[in-house]
């Protein structure tokens, strides 16, 4: 092998490729998509003018929304050879793996459509296919769920906004205001986040000129490891575990002293609060109840004891603590609490996988070979 | 964000990390698996011992082959769940895509199996599961393949090898001694080949601390795309356009003034021959027959007319040229030459990652934002 370039382990801080996308300013509790502010996004924008945003390079007008409202429409229905699986895929396993299910059935789906690589797909193609992905991904999710649950899945509404849609398929009900708006800001401001392995991971396939499944469904993976960060749900039963206030020192201390992670604080990234963080804290308020109440006492002691135990770390909430909450106030049920994070990601994952499709240089480092010195004669 | 580190496209020879699986020496012409040459591994050892040695470190004694044998067989039959859904999973699209069945079959299979994430999983568990994996991958390719071919798929043969039960899956006959050879050489000598861009995305993966099919799907995606080049199947499409040796200079000339990449020809890291093309060409050679004289004056004038067109670029057959050959004489249909590849592979991927996870750390790089200035305000 030729020069060889050592970098820090995990590739941090090493930059792979540019990107119009958007970007996380660690340093100061910042992070945006294109040239605007996502928490401003999500505060005023729905999720299909951010999935345009990200898709085009610019908020629809009036006209442009409306027309790609109604392009999405019939992407959220699911093909026949694919809904015919779904029971087979729901009821897999002693215990119900969303993620895994929703892999399976992309997976299906792009033989069913034939989906061509990205390398032989002209730009129209791809985005055709990057958009029944996202499109298909909240009505697999809720299917089989649903199915899981004994329930028969429910169609689509071509009448609710993406966010109110997935509520409705989840929970059977049409949603209220509050609570379809307050998801709606939940999925706006995660669609994308930097360079985390789920969207390198979709970068490093879409290099190799695969087609847009071949690609999410490598991302999904990424994003089902427990390191990868996306389970509001752990944050939730940490809630469940310490039940009282007065339990919250204990259990932090037991936890830190045992080496095991406080599940919904610190992030890769953020040395500051996590801006998601903070929206969806104000989201849990204005839901209110006890179980927010609860959870704001536990989230600030919980940051005092990391200041004590782990000085200098600067450990916070992150985008899983008030996501769980805001999520149950919401009716969703905890299951499907990773897979609401991965209907708006799966955007993000898409926009990223267009952009790294037009440049056609393959991803491929190298490694350090550290064993006994080749070549041994084989006995 | 921090410090950035800026390195060339693609990481291109940008060190990720340590291994002790082996290592490819693009500039000698030399890769190997552990301390032994690949290819003298290729000549005198069966898949079983070199995937116990990709596992295990170390050749297997004569006890521990037979033990690892023995564990394989049970593990080479289809969970009855995943075996139900086969036909559906063959009969989707309108081309048969036997790779993205891979795919869908393994990934139902984790939810099946109830895979732990790596991050959970003791180290046997994990080797437990990539045996699994690596043992199933045959079965469910050869059977997808019976499938749409309307054919029933066949039980796998424990008192065949691995190579040679492979051939029987897919032929429906028993291999003859010298094909069976044939194509456990190939097996062996494609088990690994450094950091390409699937093995690099199982490793992402695992890195997540994901489960092992989360990591080997994301793999297969990466396999899938056109600029991997693990498609034996192109390059015997070339010697079908080509038909004669006097069409053969017309033919590149056009191909290269058109721009088009030679399909078999030119590696990402050799500056030499590839040996394992080197190796393939012998094996093609033993085998016989007018296929393999039109094969060798066919890579010899491309040879010359691409050292001709493009000098300095030491462009030579690679492994998917002589591949392709063996393959056909070997009775492989074209359909399951890549899946043939697929079946080796997928025991170097899964070593890779069952190395990758016992490092905590996830390989996150990151990207540099080159669109406008934010925060604009949103309209």
């Amino acid at each position: 092998m030729s020069t060889v370039i050592n970098v820090p382990p995990g590739l941090r801080n090493v930059v792979v490729t540019a990107t119009t996308l958007g970007d996380v300013r660690g340093d100061e509790g910042f992070y945006h998509y294109r040239e605007y502010s996502a928490i401003d996004l999500a505060k005023s924008k729905t999720l299909e003018d951010v999935w345009y945003l990200m898709f085009e390079g610019h908020l629809p007008t009036a006209v442009e929304r409306d027309k790609f409202v109604a392009e999405l429409a019939p992407l959220r229905v699911l093909p026949e050879e694919v809904r015919a699986v779904l029971p087979a895929i729901a009821a897999a396993g002693p215990t119900f793996n969303p993620l895994a299910g929703l892999r399976t059935a992309l997976s299906l789906l792009a033989a069913v459509r034939s989906l061509p690589p990205l390398w032989d797909a002209d730009p129209v193609r791809r985005k055709a296919d990057a958009m029944l992905v996202c499109a298909v991904t909240p009505t697999i999710l809720a299917a089989l769920y649903r199915l899981r649950e004994g329930q028969e899945p429910l169609e689509p509404r071509a009448d609710l906004t993406a966010a109110a849609n997935w509520l409705y398929l989840v929970t059977g009900a049409e949603p209220s205001a509050v609570q379809a708006t307050a998801i709606e800001h939940y999925l706006v401001a995660t669609v994308d986040h930097g360079f985390n392995a789920s969207t390198f991971t979709a970068r490093v396939i879409a290099s190799t000129g695969a087609d847009v499944v071949a690609a999410i469904a490598g991302a999904i993976g990424a994003f089902s490891g427990p390191l990868h960060g996306g389970a509001p749900d752990r944050a939730l039963a940490s809630l469940d575990e310490i039940r009282t206030p007065d339990r919250i020192d204990s259990w932090v201390r037991e936890k830190v002293s045992a080496g095991d992670r406080i599940m919904g604080f610190g992030h890769a990234v953020y040395r500051t609060e996590d801006p998601r963080s903070l929206m969806l804290r104000d989201i849990a308020r204005g839901l209110g109840g006890d179980l927010v109440d609860f959870a704001t006492t536990v989230e600030q002691r919980i940051v005092d004891v990391l200041a004590e135990l782990k000085p200098g770390r600067n450990l916070y909430a992150n985008v899983e603590f008030y996501a769980g909450v805001v999520m149950e106030l919401c009716g969703i049920p905890r299951a499907m609490f990773t897979p609401t994070f991965a209907v708006s990601r799966v955007i993000g994952w898409s926009a990223n996988i267009l952009e790294q499709s037009t440049d056609p240089k393959i991803i491929r480092p190298a490694a350090t070979y550290t064993g006994p010195q080749p070549p041994v004669p084989v006995p």
